[in-house]
C-alpha cells in the first residue's frame, strides 16, 4: 500500500512567519503523497478587527457570523492559503491550495444552533475521496484551508484538526495512511513534563483513569484513537506516537 | 479536436451579485470543458479602504504595494473566488478555485519599475498547460482569479483579462479553443452604437482607419487578433466575434 502523510499545522506555526517557513522547507522534503492542512485563527482575528469585526469565541471555537465568515474565507482560503502555497512552489513542491468547498472536497453539516449557535460552522461529514485521489495522482501536493460546504452549498469555518482526521480516515482505505500533528510541546506530557512516547487504546485508559492526561489533551487523544480504529496506522501529536 | 470555453467576467459582473448569480447559472450550464476567470477590483478597493489601504490606480491599474497584495491575494484569492467555486457545486459543477500560483499554473514576470512602478504586478509568461489538461480531464472546472507568480515565487497581482488569453493561447494547441469576454455593452459598437458582428484582421484595420473603433477598444481587439493568430478558433467580446 502506498503511503500519505496528512500533516496539520497549527495557528502556533501558521501565525509566526520563522516557524512557517522553518516546517514549510522540512515539509517539502517529505517524500511521497502528502497533504497539508492548515489553521490561521490569529491573523483572521487581527484582520477581522481591522475591519471592525471583533472576534467572540466559545469554548475556543470561533461564533461566525456572515461577516467573520468573509473573514475567514478571505483569510484562510486567499491569504494564509495562497502564501504558503508560493512558498512551497518556491520549493519545489506542486502545491495547490484548496478549501472544503473545492470540488465539494470536504461536505459538512451546519452545526446545530442548540444549544451554542455558532453560525456558519460546520462538522465535516463526507469526502469527495475520487477527486483527492485524482489529484494526488497527478502528484498534486493538496494544501487545505479550514473551510467545508454545506449540502445548501454554503461555506462553512471548519476546525482544522476535525478535517485533517476527516481526510485521513477516508484515505486509510486506500493508503497506509499517517496523521501529523504538529504541536506547540514536545509531544503529550505525563505530570512530570515527561515525553509519553507512545499510546495506543488500552495505555490511554490507563492515563486518563490515573489523571496522568486530562483537559484539552482527553479530546484530541480520543480524536486520534478514533482515527486508529478507522483505519489510520498512526497519528502523530509532537513526538507522541498514538497507533494500535 | 474537442473543444475548451475560457469565459472571463470583469467586475460589472462579480461586482454585482445578481447579474454575478445570472451568470453563474448560464455557466453551469455550458456543456464541455470550460474555464472561468474572474476579476473583483471594485471589492478588493472597498475591502481595503475598509483595512485603511486606499486604492491608487495608474491608467487603470491597480499600483499594488505589500499591503495591497495581501488585499488582493485575499479578496480575488479567498473571498471572490470561493463563493463563486460554492456557487458553482450548488449548480452541479465540478468547480475547483485557484490562482495562477497553485501549481505554478501562470508564471509571469513582474513588471519593469520603469517608466511606473506599479510594484507586485506581473505579466503572464508561462502556463502550467500539462497540470491544466490534468485537472480538466479529472472533469475539474478550474475558476482562476487574477494572480500570478513569478519565477522568485511572489504572488504578482495580474490582469485577468491577459490571464484569459494567456490560458487560451496556451490551450489552443490542444482544444479546440473559444474565449469570451462577458462586456457591459451588446459587444464592439461602430459610431451608431450598432453592434458589428463580426471583426477580423483586414475589417480591423479599416474600422481602426476610419475612427469607427477607438480608444480602450483598440487594445482590446489588438490582444484578441493576437491570440487569434496563435491559434484560437474565435474570441467573442460581447456578442461580437473576432475570428479569422
Amino acid at each position: 500500500m502506498e503511503t500519505i502523510k496528512i500533516v496539520k499545522i497549527g495557528g502556533n506555526v501558521v501565525d509566526n512567519p520563522d516557524a512557517l517557513a522553518s516546517f514549510l522547507e522540512d515539509f517539502s522534503k517529505i517524500t511521497g503523497k502528502k497533504i497539508l492542512v492548515h489553521g490561521g485563527g490569529k491573523i483572521a482575528s487581527k484582520i477581522g478587527r481591522s475591519l471592525g469585526i471583533e472576534p467572540v469565541m466559545i469554548d475556543g471555537r470561533r461564533v461566525t457570523d456572515r461577516p467573520t465568515l468573509d473573514v475567514v474565507t478571505m483569510v484562510y482560503g486567499g491569504l494564509i492559503n495562497k502564501n504558503i502555497v508560493a512558498t512551497l512552489v518556491g520549493h519545489g513542491v506542486s502545491a495547490l491550495g484548496l478549501t472544503g468547498a473545492d470540488g465539494a472536497l470536504i461536505r459538512s453539516a451546519r452545526r446545530n444552533p442548540e444549544p451554542v449557535d455558532y453560525g456558519y460552522v460546520g462538522d465535516p461529514r463526507k469526502v469527495n475521496t475520487s477527486l483527492l485521489v485524482s489529484l494526488l495522482d497527478s502528484g498534486i501536493v493538496p494544501i487545505v484551508a479550514p473551510l467545508t460546504i454545506s449540502i445548501q452549498n454554503e461555506i462553512l469555518n471548519t476546525n482544522a484538526d476535525t478535517m485533517a482526521q476527516t481526510l485521513a480516515t477516508a484515505l486509510a482505505e486506500i493508503y497506509d495512511t499517517q496523521l501529523i500533528y504538529t504541536f506547540e510541546l514536545e509531544g503529550v506530557l505525563d505530570n512530570e513534563q515527561r515525553l509519553i512516547e507512545h499510546i495506543d487504546r488500552s495505555t490511554f485508559e490507563t492515563l486518563k483513569a490515573d489523571g496522568t492526561v486530562s483537559g484539552g489533551m482527553l479530546p484530541k487523544l480520543e480524536n486520534a484513537l478514533c482515527a486508529i480504529d478507522r483505519g489510520v496506522r498512526s497519528v502523530m501529536i509532537g513526538s507522541t506516537v498514538i497507533s494500535n
